[in-house]
């Protein structure tokens, strides 16, 4: 887009819309426009969730969720167990079990994997806290609810190392064909784990 | 996303996010998730280039186009050629001539075209406005840059109606085989219409 035929403002909001995952420099003209269309019902509420949102969503300093308050509604609500940790990689995974309501449990939010490719070592990830965590001896069972990639599995088996004296049970998410999932789309991996995982029926 | 694990400001955030063009709740959630992660080199300045845009993005009331002032900065370059005016159908279609640097004149948009289906007649376009501004007679040529759709040309059909008593040269662009293009990947539709536009060589 030329400066001259829009203005500054429209360029500058449409470079950082195409920031933004999913928006390339085509979509994101295409929701500026959108927006400028709609000023009062999308463009001036979507502005203020965003400032709302910066200013009010913290990091829990405990499980490492988002939320409005430190620490979290999650790791604050006596009816969830604390005797089990749910050890996930992103927030959007613990987002992901709360809306399946998969878990009854607290969580532990990694912030990702080992990774020796992109130099991401132990240190990178907030393990020294779920180690912390477990240290006190109030938690049974930690549950390892990383991706089934080759990094989450090595971070998965160095947590194992980093917690198995403290005497929790450590499990992992069960890995086989996706409920709804056809068989005949399924990639080899995924056949061979859910027929060694195979259960009495 | 439970209200219980992320707060409201979040899930508000990712309700106006999934209301833009190119992202669904899932892709939202992905946008709203890497704002939170940069909330200084993000999320601030996107809050803020949104009220921005906001407050100063106008329409100009003369040709439609999106700028900070009104007449916009096309309107008002002396350097253009008053004499031409392309009619496209969005804003998008004119930013797009205009990175193409493909017309020096002015532009008209209409804001959407003439569509029997979804019941948008002459009133709902800014056709009126077109045939005010060719009225004064300084208007030479108009060129229509609609989209090359069954809608697209029966509003090209109506505008010439419209105008052509005032004595303007009315053109269309040119359909034919798009330049990069390859002849086998092309429709029926696209090849008719060019061999049909065929010129010298």
């Amino acid at each position: 887009m030329s400066g001259h035929s829009a203005g500054a403002e429209i360029e500058r909001l449409i470079q950082l819309l195409a920031r933004l995952p999913g928006l390339g420099p085509r979509s994101a003209r295409r929701a500026a426009l959108q927006m400028l269309g709609k000023k009062e019902t999308l463009m001036r509420p979507l502005a203020d969730a965003i400032s709302q949102a910066a200013d009010h969503v913290l990091t829990c300093s405990t499980c490492g969720n988002m939320d409005t308050k430190d620490p979290c509604s999650i790791c604050t609500d006596t009816r969830r167990d604390a005797g089990v940790i749910c050890v996930v990689e992103h927030v959007a995974d613990l987002w992901a079990l709360e809306r399946a309501g998969a878990n009854s449990g607290q969580y532990h939010v990694l912030g990702g994997t080992l990774s020796a490719l992109d130099g991401i070592g132990p240190d990178d990830l907030n393990i020294a806290g779920l180690v912390d965590r477990i240290s006190g001896g109030d938690v049974r069972e930690i549950v390892l609810a990383l991706n089934a990639t080759v990094d989450g599995q090595a971070t998965a088996h160095y947590i194992t190392d980093q917690v198995q004296s403290y005497g929790a049970s450590i499990s992992q998410v069960a890995h086989g064909v996706p409920v709804g999932g056809e068989m005949d789309y399924l990639d080899d991996g995924t056949l061979a784990a859910a027929m060694k995982a195979r259960r009495p029926f």
